[in-house]
This record gives C-alpha cells, sequence and structure tokens, in this order.
C-alpha cells in the first residue's frame, strides 16, 4: 500500500527534517536557510512567492544562501522573476529550470541569463496559465511563500496582498509538498484568516517586512496631452457605443488618463451608470475621482496597490474586503474574472505589426506575460450574453446565423503613434520574433494576437478590426492609425479614405472630438496630491510619489 | 463615511437579526427557515450550493418553506439547478430570476417552466464563467453551503467534496454577504479547515448527511462493441499520434471505454507513459485499472465519487488529497486546470449540425453548460506550448510563420452514429436553435462550436477538422463519417474519398484496427465488480451499482 504513498512518506520525512531546526511550526529568522537545506531536495519544482507586486524577499534571500552541494538544480515554477535573488539563483546553481509568467524590472537580466544558457527555459505563462499548470504537471514540491501573519498553529493573514498565496498553497499542500510562510508578526490572534494552518508547516518571522511594488500608481501630472486625446476617443467612441461596464484597465499612463476623464469628459457625456461600472482591477489610486463621483459599483483586485489601504477601508461597499476591514485580493479569481465577466480589456503595447500582433518584448528584454493574454484574448467558451460582447459580433460577423453567433470580447490596445524615446509604436516585425528565433522559442512571445484584437486607439484615430473583413483591410486600417511612423506612410491613402466613409476608421472629428479639448485641464486629477484630496485624506501615497 | 459602507451596516444588521434565532454561531435545524427569514431581503441574490454532485439540501428545503411575505422575488445565482425544490422555489415565488449553469435531472421540468414564463432567465454559464461572475455582477448576498463537519467557530471541513464552496464562500463572504452551511455534523476538532470560520456566519445541523450524486460512474457492464471501437480508434488515431498527456475525459460511456482499455489495448501498442498520464478529472472508478496499471501519474477534480474515498486516501500518489488523506477537490481550479493546462477535452454530445457545432439540449429539455464548453474551447489566452498543442495549430494553419502561430486545444468529439433509442447524432439543424427562437434568447445553447471542434470519431472513422480548409471540406468531413444517418447518407462520395486519401477521414482499417476486434474482453473491467477488485477492494459502489 505504502508505493502509492511515496509522496506523503517523502513529505513527512521533509517535515521531520525540518521539524528539527523549528519550535513547533516556528523557525527562528536565522535558522532559515537551514530549514531549506533540510525540506528541499535537488531537482524540487519550487515555487518562490512573488509577482509583480508582493515578494517572498527574506525567503529568496534564504534560499540563495544554501549549501549546493545540498540543495541544487530547482525547477523554479513561479509568477515573478523580478528580485535580483530570483535570478542569481541560476548564476550560483541553486536552481536550473525556469518556468514562470513575469519579469518586469529583471526584463533585461532575464534576457542576458537566457541568452547565455545559464537558464533552462520552461515556458514563459500567464499566470492563470501557470496556476493551473500547479494543478496537472507543474505541482511545486515546495512553496515559500509570503503573508502579513501567522498564528502558533500556523494560520495565515495575508492582509490586502493575498495575491497568489491561496493558490499556489492549494496547489502545494494538497499534493504532499511542503508550504513555509515568511511572516511580518507573529501574533496570538489573527485579524482574519486568509489560509488555513493545517496547510501550512513552517513559520519565519522576517526582520522587516515583506517587499511590495507600487506597480499600479499613476502620477497624473506625467499624463500627456497625447494620452488625454487617446483617452477622450476611448470613451466616446468605444466605452459609449458599446455601453461597456464590466471591464479591465492595463497599467499605463493611457488608461490612468480614462480613469482621470469619467468624472469629467465622461459626465458632460452623461455616461454615468451606463459605462464603467464594475472591474476586474486593481486598487488604481487613478480611479479615486470616479469612484468618488459615485462612476463605480465594484471592484475585483489581484492583488492591493501600497498607499490605499485605508481608502479601501473606508469604501468597503466598492472593494472586496475581509472581516477585519482589509482588502481581500485573489489574483486567481480576478484573472478568471477578468477573461470570462469583463466585456473588454484595454491597455498599452510596445509593438503592434501589420497584422495587430502586439508584443511588450523587445530583443534585449523579456519582460513576461503577466495577466494581459488571458484577458486580452476573445474566451470562446463563454456562453452568457451582454450587450457589448453581442454587438462585437455582431460587427465581426454579419451575416451568420444570429442564434449561433458567438458574441466578441472587446481587445482594445491604446497608445501613441510614437512612444517613449520617440520609438514607433507600429513595426512591419515584432522583434519578438527575432527573440524566437535567438532562444530557438516554438513561438515568439506575443502579448495579444491580430486575430484577437478588435480596436487600435492613437491620436490620428480609432481602427475597428472587426469591421474588417480580409487581411488587407486590416493591415490598412492599423497603417489608417499609425500616424507618421513608417507604416503609418506605407498606408495605400485612398484606401484608408475608403475605411473611414465606412466607420473602420474613425478620426477624432469623426466622434465630435477637437484634439484642442485635449487639455490637462480635463483630468479629474492633475497631480498625486489631488488624488490625496480627492480621497479625503484616506490615500497616503508611497514617499518615491511625493513632492511635497 | 458610512455612506461608503452600506453593505457592510446592511450585513451587520442580518447578522444580529439571525443571531436571534442562532446560538453563537449554531442553529438548530429546526430553526433553519426562521433564520432564512431573518437574514435574506426580497430581491437579494442567492447562491443556494449545488453542482452535478453535492447539494446543500436540507437548506433548499428550508428556503422553500419561508413565509413569501418576508421572503420572495429571489435572484438565484448557483452552478445547479438539480433538486425539485431548486424549481419549487420559482412555483412559490420565493425566486423569480434565475442565473446558472447545470441542470442534468431537472432538464425536461426547466424547460417548461422557461416556456411558461415561470423564471425569468438571466443566463445559461459554464461553472467557471458563472464563478467569474461572482466576483463583477452577481456577487451573492447570501451563499447556502453543504460542508461535512463544523467546529463552534465555523470553520468548515468540506471532504471529499469540497467542489464550488471555496468560490461561492470567497465571493460572497469577502464583499459583504451572508454565509450559513449546513453540516453533517458539529465537532470540537476539524480533521482539516477547508473554509476557515470568520467567513462564515451560520452552521446548522442537519438531520441527514448533504445528498451527493454518483454521476461520475459508469458501470463497464454497458458498455457497447461500438463503444470499444471508438475508443480503440480514439487511441491509436489520436491519443497516440498526437502525444496527449494532459487531458479531461467527458463523463459518458465512450470516455469511460477509453479508460477501460488503456491497460490492454492501450499497453499492448507501447503507449504507458506517453499519453493519458495527467488529468483534470474527478475520480472515475472506470479509471481505477488504468491507475493501478501505472498509467496515471497526477489527477487534479472538480468534485469527488461517490464510493471512492477509501481508494483516494489508499493513492495519495495520484490524487490531491488533505493532511487528514481525504480527496481536496475544487471545482473552480479543476476548472482553470481543464481550460488551460490539458491538451485535450474528449467527450459525447447529443447533436452534431453539418458545421460541427454540438448540443445537448432538445426542444424539450435544457440540461445547462456545466464544464464542457470552457474545456471544449480553444483558449486564446495560452501561451506555453506543448508537443500536441503545437502539432494540432500546424495541421490547423501550415502555411503560417512558425514563431506566430499558436497551437490548438485538442477538442474531440465521440459517439456513435445512431445513439440511445436509435436517435441519429448527426442533424441538419440543432434543436438548440428551435429553442432559442421559442425562448427569445440571443444564443442558441450551443455546448462546443464548430470552430473550437479538432476531431469527430464515430465507429465509421475519426474526421479530423484541423485539415479542412473550408466549409464545404468540413461539411464533406462530418458527413464522411456520419455513417447512415441522413446527414451520412447526404455526402457526396467522391469528395469524401478524396478527403481520405488525404488523411482527413481516416476509416479503422486505416488505423490498422479490425472492427472485429472490438470485443468486450478487450475491457480491462468488465463490471463494477471488476473494478472493485482492481481496487483491491478499495472501491466502494453505492448500491444502485451492485448486484452482487
Amino acid at each position: 500500500m505504502t508505493t502509492w504513498q511515496k509522496a506523503r512518506t517523502a513529505r513527512d520525512a521533509r517535515i521531520d527534517a525540518g521539524a528539527k531546526v523549528a519550535k513547533g511550526k516556528i523557525v527562528e529568522t536565522g535558522d532559515v536557510t537551514r530549514l531549506l537545506e533540510a525540506v528541499i531536495r535537488p531537482g524540487d519544482r519550487v515555487c518562490l512567492e512573488g509577482d509583480n507586486q508582493k515578494q517572498a524577499d527574506l525567503l529568496s534571500a534564504a534560499l540563495l544562501a544554501v549549501d549546493i552541494s545540498k540543495v541544487n538544480n530547482l525547477h523554479m515554477v513561479q509568477s515573478g522573476v523580478v528580485l535580483p535573488e530570483h535570478l542569481d539563483l541560476f548564476d550560483r546553481g541553486v536552481a536550473k529550470k525556469l518556468d514562470y509568467a513575469y519579469s518586469g524590472p529583471q526584463s533585461a537580466r532575464i534576457a542576458t541569463m537566457l541568452f547565455g544558457g545559464k537558464i533552462e527555459l520552461g515556458a514563459i505563462h500567464t499566470y492563470l496559465e501557470l496556476f493551473a499548470r500547479y494543478f496537472i504537471d507543474l505541482t511545486p514540491h515546495v512553496a515559500l511563500i509570503a503573508a502579513v501573519s501567522a498564528d502558533r498553529d500556523g494560520n495565515l493573514y495575508t492582509g490586502p496582498n493575498t495575491e497568489d498565496t491561496p493558490t499556489v498553497v492549494e496547489a502545494t499542500s494538497f499534493k504532499d509538498g511542503i508550504v513555509i510562510a515568511q511572516v511580518n508578526e507573529i501574533v496570538d490572534k489573527l485579524p482574519r484568516v486568509d489560509i488555513p494552518g493545517d496547510r501550512v508547516h513552517f513559520v519565519v518571522k522576517s526582520d522587516k517586512p515583506f517587499f511590495v511594488e507600487p506597480l499600479f500608481t499613476r502620477d497624473p501630472a506625467a499624463i500627456t496631452e497625447g494620452q488625454i486625446l487617446t483617452a477622450m476617443m476611448a470613451i466616446k467612441g468605444i466605452y459609449a457605443p458599446y455601453g461597456v461596464r464590466r471591464l479591465n484597465h492595463g497599467i499605463g499612463f493611457s488608461t490612468a488618463a480614462i480613469e482621470l476623464l469619467l468624472p469629467t469628459f465622461g459626465e458632460k457625456l452623461g455616461l454615468r451608470g451606463k459605462i464603467a461600472s464594475q472591474f476586474a482591477l486593481n486598487p488604481h489610486p487613478a480611479l479615486i475621482p470616479a469612484i468618488e463621483s459615485g462612476w463605480v459599483e465594484q471592484i475585483h483586485s489581484f492583488g492591493s496597490e501600497v498607499g490605499m489601504d485605508d481608502y479601501i477601508r473606508a469604501r468597503s461597499d466598492v472593494y472586496f474586503t475581509g472581516p477585519d476591514g482589509s482588502l481581500r485580493s485573489n489574483r486567481a479569481f480576478c484573472q478568471v474574472a477578468g477573461l470570462y465577466a469583463c466585456d473588454m480589456f484595454i491597455g498599452s503595447t510596445l509593438q503592434i505589426d501589420l497584422k495587430g500582433n502586439s508584443s511588450t518584448i523587445t530583443t534585449s528584454r523579456i519582460a513576461g506575460f503577466g495577466g494581459a493574454p488571458n484577458m486580452g484574448s476573445d474566451p470562446r467558451g463563454r456562453r452568457h450574453p451582454s450587450e457589448p460582447w453581442l454587438q462585437a459580433g455582431r460587427e465581426a460577423d454579419p451575416d451568420s446565423t444570429p442564434a449561433l453567433r458567438r458574441g466578441r470580447k472587446l481587445v482594445v490596445q491604446i497608445g501613441e503613434t510614437f512612444g517613449e524615446k520617440n520609438v514607433p509604436l507600429f513595426v512591419e516585425k515584432l522583434d519578438a520574433i527575432a527573440l524566437a528565433e535567438k532562444l530557438k522559442l516554438d513561438l515568439a512571445p506575443v502579448m495579444i494576437y491580430g486575430d484577437d484584437i478588435t480596436h487600435i486607439i492613437t491620436e490620428e484615430g480609432i481602427a475597428n478590426l472587426l469591421l474588417c473583413r480580409d487581411a488587407r483591410e486590416r493591415e490598412q486600417a492599423i497603417r489608417g492609425v499609425a500616424g507618421y511612423t513608417d507604416v503609418g506612410r506605407g498606408r495605400d491613402k485612398q484606401f484608408v479614405q475608403s475605411l473611414r466613409e465606412r466607420g473602420v476608421i474613425r478620426r477624432p472629428e469623426d466622434l465630435g472630438i477637437d484634439p484642442l479639448d485635449a487639455d490637462r485641464s480635463l483630468l479629474a486629477a492633475r497631480s498625486i496630491k489631488d488624488l490625496v484630496r480627492w480621497s479625503g485624506g484616506l490615500y497616503a501615497p508611497p514617499s518615491k510619489f511625493r513632492n511635497w
């Protein structure tokens, strides 16, 4: 019989070995590396918790310090490769193989290491896709996670940054794996239980709170007039005619501009209650004015955002909160919500090619996918109708049998034709393809595929790709909003004009928008300080965003 | 400030009202209806837990008994409409509107009530899609759930049938809703904590265990030789050439036949370790021989299956289990796994049309969707490659740039050309379309769309729709495996022959399969008793499956 419980027996042996450096479940800070050496085996699949926000930083430092004769060749299976230590692990030989989703700040170094063969790459995933594999073929043997506090039974309070933790713990602990948590403090009674203690094997008190990146804070002061113009076009040319109520926003300044125009430009158009009322979204500070103006009914969040705790607590009608009053975020559920319950995804990208494929990858930077491809794809398993979804489906395929015609998710790319440092947004060929060749990848890391994109917005206009009937129309529609980039100048002017007459392309003036009106005075908040004011002093921005 | 915490204030008032019939969190069985009258408000969104397996049956009876002057016009948002009481609620006026996913045994009555206008239909969903909406626009005010046991703090043990509970509780409790659990017993210490008590407001001890349907038990004695033939074709013609390791099976006899052929026919072909090693699947008894023969590495489950508890406990290397040794199922995560981490879905249906659209709906029965459309659709947000997925992508689109060519999920329909009572599987027009017209639905309830299906298997052959280049080829490929049905007889014989020459259609003989070999002696188990024997006596089938 025992031959069918090998993993359980091995798990118990690991716990016994770990127990020698623990008191009950509690391990002293100085003993963490010894704990890891005791419970981790060479070649293990290990999830070192970390995503685009929270980081189990004490545990990553401790793992880096192991004796590599004891712990080596690990297969890291984790959302984020974000801290320098995450890559140092490969340099030192502690880890060998990597399956991950996001590598924002390490995008240049991870590219170098991949080129140099320092990392054996499994695949680059979306968050939800990697979570899916945790249950099928990438189940961690050991999970190293982060929480705010623990009690002596190992029950955990993750506070506002619950994020990936429940998913990682469920996959690991219920498949005979070991869960080790770093916590900011050990207390007698938790404010709430986010993770039951019987799923957690060891707890380490960290000398400082786990690191959280304020990734979703956009300073309104940095929003340009070009971004304001595209935001006006988005609201009037897409949100309004489709009646988009349930949606997700990307993290860039373009969508922050939309958030800040809702209570001004949107209000003037009489759109309150008709658009942008339910979000799958982190607690973006830029959404505070819209919330205070009564635009937003409900927000479910992947994670939290630094400085938003008191505001969230005081606005519990809008956010998901626990019995302790603080945010309950959950990346897995919010990604599912973004996939299946939202009618629109809108975000920015670095490059768009002539077919509409887009990518945030350059030949020297691999940023990973995060969540965008999941939310920015047409969910073909969806079966419930909604007006925006049906309308998009009608536009894409007007001649089919209505009862058999699925709707379409609105997937919108918004940006200026020339981005930062004057780099063109539109290209003939994505850098992602050169990268795939260099790394011998089966697939170029495309963020959103052209056949999923429905609209592209630039300062020159909106291209509605749903209305394009063939490849040539798509290409010319894209060229037709690509401005003075090479791609834009390569347009067939007459053809583009005919697309405009059909409404495939709409210029600002076709939408009744005067580009000269795109003024910063339209922003409901023009600075971080304005956001604090809107929040009644409840929003406490991180110091790097304070200039007062 | 309080105006932004209306829901929390209302929630606290509900708890206070409920507390009057409770002792702490515990409510006596006889007081349940009074509790519901105290905490539920007219028009509330209510999730009465129930899916295709477990049912909160005590709570559904109690809800049916409320004074309808106090509780009425509820909006039910729940996975399953399965018990008669679920529909009685609408007859009595307790409930008015319905959003759901599955209605297996009530499919005839729900159709009648929808036709009669007794129910205001929101939409029919997949499970995962409804869960998604719980976080965006269908968040329950009250959740009525079922667990095995509770302690006095409201911590819950759901045992092997965890299923929807964590998802329902998370959406409800963290958005200021009320969670009421029926439990089989109240204990001092739980075997494990599936739901932390601070998310649970009231607990009622039921006089009998909550109902669980053994929906995934298929008696091998009922498997036909036609099903054995299609199973042989599936293994040799699809599993083997694509090398499908990660997959989900439907619940019919056709896929049960596949499970029972792995250790015989599959073994002879030398496929062990090469196919069918990781599943998103309930603990199907029919998979026991394959597990015992060393075929299966890992299974993650939506729910459990009656009688499988001891077997699962003894085979923890294969299943996800808790510290108590019993199964941990989780429908939301398993659906995510089926969507994003599996390379194939294979299942049966009732009707397939000339475009490959399929449906389990007839004009007088509305069975709902359950999980099939989610798993039986091409997940366009997927970014990790695998060999089966890439191969399917190459077949579908051989001429595109490889680095920009996504793979395809294998979505296979398997069945006999004439099903039960000699009803043809293939039809010119789905009954679902007539139903949509009759009910004025925006969308016909199509289970799997033709553009997502990759293969159709019947006793006449396999049609590989990935290789079809236009609508005519698809139609003739479908007709070419439709046997003596009207659709099959309407084929263009010469065209079908040319498709066969191209390998679009493969007959049993093209696969080296002699239909005369499709004999019941090939089944690893020919009866429920055989399954018990394979399990070493650990599988304890429900009495309705015992004839000894």
